[in-house]
């Protein structure tokens, strides 16, 4: 395939806040400067009022579409929904994407240096929370121009953070599309968080967080990775793809050794999921944002959890999944219940939470029409 | 409350194999000496034909009822279904109960000492199966004279030693009641075993296994425990127990710190149980007995699953719980399926998989009755 040139995208880094400026946090701690990684798809309009804001999950990046500058073979994380003729389409549309305030891809956070110390910041970084990065998010549209938001959508974390967007910029968003996430996180999946986040800590060369100088808790990431991956997937995904299958040892199946030599496949696919994940990510960052995770809910200093849903008056489409056991569709059904122009739809699919990024063209089909009843 | 001297039970301990008769195991080592440690509760009759063996989950022992001699405080774990008038009447039925090969609480396994080096087994001691459990389990009935086994019983791993003991010894079980189990080991399933025993290992207290004069791998085998935690009961019962509440700190909710002292209730509750765990198990045998449920597969070396289930002709009580999601209902019901004389019946709860340790007065009602119809 050839890559087209308008299909290279560039992310780039603003620096958005600085000493007399800072962000000011749910935390209360005042924290500058941010430099905020982030690339853009299509034109504003001279009005400024037809971006999108597309918000990334708990690994993800910035870099939601295209072929990245830096390395044509990486490829958006969510290309197949952004670009010409794609449901957000860029003839039409200004889509905005960055990677959020604590993440490890660009923007500032636990693994950045502290321009006070010459030293990544490690555990001195504040927590934020989802509000500080919808904070930051706003920060950068302002810096844009963009006056309105035709909607804002976002899958996990992401769909946290589009129900914080249409609460605290009620006169900014036209719409939502929360997808498998939560209003509240639940306790299930504060427990899962807290497991992985022991996996990391309980390695020692996790050493506190100070462990830039010598690599990273490789063991103890991968396993909270694993352990994730087990929450994002269905059980019936795992017995139609791998079952009871063992790996192959010098191309013959032993049934009843114990060693790593003879692992079901099951076993050695969450190994190299975990291991991926050491290569690309930062383990203090994990830490960081799974808790901000923890802490969501758009209940927390704002009253009843059903009157902050009502409060929300905007169209909203509220996307489950079927087979996701880490949000289960009842916590949409429970968001699109008490938002008054709201809609609820089901993704059918044996991939677990994981399927909004991969059942595209039922999602496709849900985030056309609905943009399409907005116009 | 008043301890009646017939309540008190004594956990036994046989030899039953030694260098002339060891066990043959599946991994084809011949292992002896092996300590069984087991309870019995009632009286056999004099043909031996009124015996129930009841089959113990992962961190089970033999002290299924009563109270123990050694302790009188420690209760047996499913006391509210043996002694008199309960569903296995102790005046009715000679009900066994054994701690399973490999276990620790009594049976030799990985913690015991290997009489030849005067050390414990450690990471020695050879992989049991499913099927090695259920042979020594044959060898304590033979001891005690039973003929006849009016049904075996067991929940989660005990009952893959319930649908073993169905296919091992056609002639000796008359039923069988399998509750929240599965034929064959999921994928899934077997993703969170392996996850758990990397935690174990990963600890470097661990120290491959060699960790007796030592102390146990405390963080890890915790950390195992609490992840398999998360699988055994269900998201709608941590909501309703937990929510989001949080630990109070001097008395006060402090809703924006991130120290441990300021946990999640769910956090909270998980670092106790697993702390509870360590104190009170062994971590390798952790790792051989997850493995154990790993392998099991009652297909294995049989043919096709389906023919498998079919070949068992005794009457069957396949007992699902609703909100299982290491062992989904679905499961249960697939085996009732296929067994020419299986009833399938459902426990509802919010418990998930401890439901069958849990909810007493459903599987009260389940069991009498198909005893009752068993006559």
């Amino acid at each position: 395939m050839k890559i087209k040139t308008k299909d290279i995208v560039e992310t780039k880094i603003v620096c958005l806040y600085n000493e007399t400026n800072p962000l000011v946090m749910d935390c209360g701690v005042s924290l500058s400067p941010i430099d905020v990684a982030y690339e853009t798809y299509g034109e504003l309009n001279s009005e400024g009022t037809n971006a999108i804001v597309v918000c990334h999950a708990l690994t993800g990046s910035a870099h939601a579409a295209g072929y990245s500058s830096d390395n044509p073979k990486s490829i958006g994380w969510w290309d197949s929904f952004i670009g010409e003729g794609k449901p957000f389409d860029t003839k039409k549309y200004f889509i905005i994407s960055s990677n959020f305030l604590g993440g490890c891809y660009g923007t500032t956070g636990s693994s950045s240096i502290n321009p006070k110390t010459g030293k990544p910041y490690g555990l001195t970084f504040p927590q934020m929370t989802v509000r500080d990065m919808v904070r930051v998010q706003k920060a950068l549209i302002d810096h844009l121009g963009v006056k309105k938001l035709k909607t804002v959508i976002g899958g996990s974390l992401g769909g946290m953070q589009v129900l914080e967007w249409a609460l605290m910029y009620p006169e900014v968003v036209e719409s939502i599309i929360p997808i498998a996430t939560a209003a509240q996180h639940s306790p299930w999946a504060i427990g899962l968080n807290d497991v992985a986040r022991q996996a990391i800590m309980n390695d020692p060369n996790w050493r506190n967080g100070n462990y830039y100088d010598f690599g990273q808790p490789e063991k103890g990431f991968a396993l909270a990775r694993q352990i994730a991956m087990l929450s994002y997937r269905s059980e019936k995904e795992f017995q139609l793809r791998f079952a009871r299958e063992r790996q192959k040892v010098n191309g013959k199946e032993s049934t009843y050794r114990f060693d790593n030599s003879n692992l079901f496949q099951i076993e050695s696919y969450l190994h190299y999921q975990g291991k991926k994940l050491v290569q690309r990510f930062d383990a203090n960052t994990y830490l960081y944002i799974t808790k901000v995770m923890d802490l969501h809910d758009i209940a927390f200093q704002r009253g009843p959890i059903d009157q902050v849903l009502l409060s929300i008056k905007i169209p909203t489409l509220s996307i489950g999944i079927d087979s996701d056991i880490l949000y289960p569709a009842t916590e949409q059904q429970a968001i699109a219940r008490l938002i008054s122009r709201a809609t609820y739809q089901q993704i059918t699919s044996p991939y677990g939470h994981d399927a909004f990024l991969i059942e595209f063209i039922q999602m496709e089909t849900l985030v056309r029409k609905f943009l399409v009843e907005l116009e």
